[in-house]
């Protein structure tokens, strides 16, 4: 079987986006970091240092393991003593990310299902390798004789990250204690006016999950994937001005899209979801068709 | 989140699916097995003995890996090499595995992409740690409210395999030569007698991939995933003497035999990917969502 180059592109895509796995990644190198001996994060070589000048917050590391000291013995104050750390780090040159401060929290915890241990603000998220949830819409229309067109979002160039990219016309982060069903609601209304009303009739299909390493920092990454068929007549409107324009664009169109580098890029995940799912690739033309569907679902 | 017993015993599936990279498996002892410098299998340990009585087919182990001997230079010098010493194992009581022999050919190669360096005996491939791909149809029926329900086979009671275990309607292994499409097709009319007009509008879907180690055997399997709504009116009926019975169920009760052990357990994997791209499952109230999706799909 020939390798089509579309395919070979989003091969690279699958395995940039889960480079923390790949051989000579800063993996080998990272500390675990633990919260009463479950593993919550992975915390990079040159972040290390920086905590260990906090000792009454974090322990020394110890065999691999960096540990929030036994002390901080509640969801409270494990929360408030990292938070008072990263305020102070906050004003320190050398962390480019949390100059990226946004005031959302996010909670830490080992598995989606197991209770949150504490809130760590998004943007220092992935100085700890802390796994990060999030939702994403795929809304769509089908036409009479069944041919699908994507709504996609181009990214306001203000935007802090991948400014005038494509995106979903809905996502968002999982902020703590919200619900995934609820999330994907509120960003709905918000970034697309898209109304409650027609929002909830979203269906839940997949996640998608991968670990990247990007300057330094780990992102585990799991998004709750959701399918919308959205009315024929009906436009996404801009909401809260995280978005310049909707197009609609048909599956072909976005297909081509999707290796021309103008997709955030899990967003490019998430539609090469959509297009297996809905058979817009075929297992017996599409030489990676297994490697997809393997590299889009990786165990955090 | 409060975990239901079903979510347990569904984890508890996958996890013995993918038992071959979970600690403390066989994995530590095998040995790759290589053809022309690429990995093409594992060999369990009791394995590698018997193969070093035939050094004009395999070199000896070196660096953890066996490879095929260079001399054999092409599919066919392979393919058949190998087979001469498969057949004289045979005649060995040891080896439980090849009392299963089927005289089916599968295709070894390092991935489905990749072109297929020899063939090998399908009830030999376990022996290897070769790849297996196969295909699974979910057949069901949508009523006038939308409701789904999946029709599903019992094995036969003669069976080689899982006797008398609930399958798909139709599934197979992939042959070596064998078009995937075409294979589907195959099994629904040989299987099910689906005619090939109905059984070519099933849509491909998704894979489901694993490595499990069973008695001290290596099976690493991809199951390409395709949905076919069926007629209302439409019937299956026994056709090859594979199947003792089918029945149509309601997804509910589906989902409640998933967990009786009652099912062949990697159709039990494609029932549960069915499940969460269908919404029946939602991330909300199912604490192992994310863990479930790639469970399914594991990098082989």
């Amino acid at each position: 079987m020939s390798i089509p180059a579309w395919s070979e592109k989003m091969l690279q895509l699958l395995r940039r986006m889960n480079n923390f796995y790949s051989a000579g990644s800063c993996r080998a190198h990272c500390l675990r970091f633990e919260i009463g001996g479950a593993q919550v994060g992975w915390i990079p070589p040159h972040v290390a240092p920086l905590l260990a000048q906090y000792p009454q917050v974090f322990d020394p590391p110890q065999g691999g393991v960096v540990s929030l000291c036994s002390s901080l013995d509640s969801y409270e104050k494990r929360s408030e003593a990292v938070d008072e750390v990263l305020q102070s780090l906050r004003k320190e040159e050398s962390l480019t990310f949390l100059k990226g401060w946004r005031n959302e929290r996010y909670s830490v915890m080992p598995r989606y299902c197991d209770p949150p241990l504490m809130w760590m603000e998004r943007a220092a998220t992935s100085l700890f390798g802390v796994r990060r949830y999030g939702v994403h819409l795929n809304g769509y229309t089908v036409s009479n004789s069944g041919e699908i067109s994507m709504w996609l979002a181009r990214r306001s160039a203000t935007k802090q990250t991948y400014p005038g990219m494509l995106d979903h016309v809905a996502a968002g982060g999982l902020a703590a204690d919200a619900g995934i069903k609820h999330t994907m609601i509120k960003e709905c209304e918000e970034e697309a006016c898209i109304p409650a009303a027609i929002a909830e009739k979203a269906k839940p299909v997949s996640t998608v999950s991968y670990t990247y390493v990007e300057e330094g920092e780990v992102f585990p990454e799991s998004q709750f994937v959701f399918d919308l068929e959205l009315p024929k007549e009906f436009k996404p409107k801009i909401g809260d001005g995280e978005v310049q324009e909707f197009y609609l664009l048909p599956m072909d169109k976005v297909k081509e899209l999707l290796v021309a580098g103008d997709f955030k890029p899990n967003c490019a995940m998430v539609v090469l979801d959509f297009l297996i799912r809905h058979s817009y690739i075929e297992p017996d033309s599409e030489p990676y068709y297994q490697e997809f569907v393997a590299g889009l679902h990786q165990t955090l």
